[in-house]
């Protein structure tokens, strides 16, 4: 992820950065690297708040888990965006909380809906689960699978793109939407390249070890901080 | 239940077989046994996909414990059949989440309905006891049992019909809709042809050691798989 | 807080104390002291009954925790003032069950609302934290926190004014509105001048030991009753 790609954003969030949170809010271009033990707080609805996490290794994937644990005050028929991964021309992963309250995820076009109880003001404890070779995909909430959905066996997410929490690019790094913006609190992100156990998904559910996420680790994760995003002691 | 009967689905079924989860959809006329630690997901709503169970005995029924872990997206609104037992003229057990929400269970012709919590995208445990003697009636929730309710005392099940998961029967082994059919999961089916405990109940719920169903048990039960069934491993 | 301030409501509650409570409401004009184990119990609507709490220091406060345990059958829509401190022109720090059924707390002007789980006949073990520095503020239910709202950063509350539960004066001691008013019952009531942290609120909410609030620690808590408020044992 080039330092050029957001010069645009920079001309967006200048005002954001003078703000009464300077101790918290930074302005970063810089790569910081580990969240352990720490909140991403987005305070505000913006279209210039996000947070760019530069992956441990490219997201060519045939299958992935993905985990948070994710807590807003944004109204139930709102969208929310959760995690958006794009390349030049799609979105490779996108996951949303839906107008109508249902969480999904799409991998390249039409996405699969999922009904799973509300996000609410306390953390809930999300984890996303696809196998390429089977199609078989479910959400994972405080460690209890949703029930299977088959969606897109065959299909591969292709790597080289950005991955952004906070806001969903329309284009690549572009065009934010502060409708779609994420509002509330986000940490212990993880991901792997691989499906984790149910027996691993209730580890990590509970505070326990598991494998290091091998694309995202929250602990040694690389971000980068834009607009109004402060990091928080997870107190 | 002959392979004769089920020659009808084969030509409904036949396009269906020829799918992208070929490694999971599996054309069988063979009674294929046991199913520890696997789950049917019955990921589309069809009219062709079903499971046909063969019983370790008749069900020539004047009790009965019926329990099942099931799990669905679908809406609220919808019926679902739950489990279905037919004889050549009658519905002679069937078990149905109705329009409205309810639950009910109709032993040849009106029904009883139950207010239990709603199914969800996670796994319920349900249960369901019926006694000819004093016809006391209850689910069991996740070991709760519900209020009970008088239904059929006096009454008997007869023998010799099919038994089906996924799909009811309007006629023996014919006339399925897809509205009614079910898509979601279901795992640890069992049965046996008196009441069980109720902490014989409550075990089985939390995953413990009871008397093994002689009418069905997961571990050992015999089944035939039409159209879009996956078996997969319980993770 | 002087005698000649509650002379007003005197008058309005002289018909109040005489009632079949006479066991439980008392007119006082002198300080009683220490709570431990007890419950004041609101149980009707009025505009004349509450309990003005006298502070170990002045609320002169750039961070707190306010704790306190709370039931009410109130209806869901109907506004309830849980915590009341003003000054002669000021509502310095009001706590509120709102008509749509958030929570919100006021710093002298605007608000900041929760969605938190509604109140009801069960005690609802809530806290209430903000920190000047940051303006981080939360509400804790059952010892979860919230999301962080970031409200009134560099604000100051002031001191010398009075601190009343079950009515929300409109003026310094005066114009009471039944239709506002707490009716249920309140307990364990404590304040601090700081923000606690997670694991001490963890083990208020769980009834262990915790530092004793510096400003209301129940067990030593000054108070007055007037109207009808009932001290009852915590049984």
């Amino acid at each position: 992820m080039s330092v050029k790609s957001y010069v645009v954003y920079l001309q967006n969030s200048a005002v954001a950065l003078l703000t009464v949170f300077g101790l918290c809010v930074r302005l970063s271009l810089t790569v910081q690297v580990g969240l352990s033990n720490k909140v991403l707080v987005f305070p505000y609805e913006t279209d210039f708040s996000f947070v760019a996490l530069v992956p441990q290794k490219e997201l060519e994937l045939r299958a992935f888990t993905l985990c948070m644990r994710v807590a807003t005050e944004l109204p139930e028929e709102r969208q929310i965006i959760l995690f958006a991964y794009r390349t030049a021309d799609y979105d490779e992963l996108n996951v949303w909380r839906e107008k109508d309250g249902r969480v999904s995820f799409y991998l390249r076009g039409d996405g699969v809906f999922f009904h799973l109880p509300p996000l609410t003001t306390f953390r809930t404890s999300l984890c996303l689960t696809w196998d390429s070779h089977t199609g078989l995909s479910a959400f994972w909430v405080e460690g209890k699978r949703s029930t299977y959905q088959v969606y897109k066996p065959g299909h591969t997410i292709r790597p080289k793109g950005s991955i952004l929490l906070g806001q969903d690019p329309d284009k690549h790094l572009g065009d934010l939407e502060a409708i779609q913006s994420f509002v509330g609190e986000m940490t212990d992100l993880n991901m792997w390249d691989f499906v984790l156990s149910k027996s691993a998904i209730h580890a990590w559910n509970n505070g326990h070890q598991v494998p290091k996420g091998n694309i995202f680790d929250w602990a040694t994760i690389e971000y980068e901080l834009h607009g109004n995003v402060m990091v928080v002691d997870d107190d």
